[in-house]
């Protein structure tokens, strides 16, 4: 199985290394980092920039495609090469994926219209524009079209599909090796039980962000 | 606050993005990359490199330091630059830190002498080797120098040292930030909540591996 992680300038690192982690151990998998142009792509983090990806063209069939989120997904969400080789893609593969809010992307390319997913909390009401219900779930399956919550969520996101490709003891073993027994220090991962002012000193900056303001 | 994440061949990406991506974005701390000669370094996986990393002698004196794991740590258990410059950062380092095999190699350099610290659970013998004190605790704290268990501990670790750098809220802020509110599917991320078979594979993998067999 071939297994493509899309890079795109802005994609945040960790909704990309958490599930790349998970699956490139996991045998049977092949996972590549796939690009526009190929190439080197920066993060979201200037000083962290992957050096290589290969150019879409040259992986048109893959059986799995994962597309991070990130700031640099506002700029993902034109048409154009990327959601044609998306949309290709989706014709042939077992499992579209998204992390945070890649999914907007699967969205914007029209691959989750009547589909129930999920994105990054922050950006839970922008799924509706696509026809796309929101669902408050960590990871929502729908048929073939996976998507994650915020970030972190990837990591239980590709445990997941660990399982459905290569079964429980295989998750399992990924699972023990990358020993992945989390220890949150607070309850703040979630709006739903963080404390009320941290969930508002992010909504605020959000709302700074969307009008232009100081992030 | 300078923090210094050290690259060296055959790193898991994981355990130095998870917690880059916590201490990037809080407020006052600059994340550098930085490796023996500066440049572009490949991960255990090697269709994933990281593009850019500073030379060790362009960063003498960080504030803090973070050693992740991986395959590759085994190449950096002799004493050379890696060590002098982690002796020299350790002087006036308010943190001197690791993630999984990371700590094998701070404690080859002499820092954990004495010291409490962890590591992959494959690995925990090992520290015994430098003077070290197994703890078998998630994130163990013995005073500046903060040591995480296998791969994914690395996130724990970060907020953990957030909460120290910048406090409570700032903590929290980046929990939520990345949505960290974990859902493992299995409680298999510990050999002492997994299933025997499957901790029994690891060690086997890990056996065979060590006398030269295929892992």
């Amino acid at each position: 199985m071939r297994a493509a992680f899309v890079l795109y300038p802005g994609f945040t690192a960790l909704d990309l290394v958490g599930p790349f982690e998970v699956l490139t151990f996991v045998p049977g998998v092949t996972t590549l980092l796939v690009s526009e142009h190929g190439g080197p792509v920066t993060s979201e983090a200037p000083q962290l920039a992957l050096a290589d990806s290969l150019p879409l063209d040259e992986v048109p069939a893959p059986d799995l495609v994962l597309v991070p989120g990130g700031p640099g997904q506002a700029d993902q969400m034109d048409d154009g090469p990327l959601h044609a080789w998306l949309r290709a893609a989706d014709r042939s593969a077992t499992w579209m994926t998204s992390v945070c809010t890649g999914s907007l992307i699967l969205a914007a390319a029209g691959l989750l219209e009547g589909r129930r997913a999920t994105t990054h909390w922050l950006a839970a009401d922008q799924l509706a524009r696509y026809g796309a219900t929101h669902s408050d779930e960590r990871v929502v399956v729908d048929g073939k079209y996976v998507t994650g919550a915020g970030v972190s969520a990837g990591i239980d996101l590709a445990l997941r599909l660990t399982e459905q490709i290569a079964g429980p003891d295989a998750a399992q073993l990924r699972q023990l090796s990358i020993e992945y027994a989390p220890e949150p220090p607070y309850a703040a991962g979630s709006p739903h039980t963080a404390p009320p002012h941290v969930v508002q000193t992010l909504l605020d900056r959000k709302d700074a962000s969307l009008s232009g303001g100081a992030a």
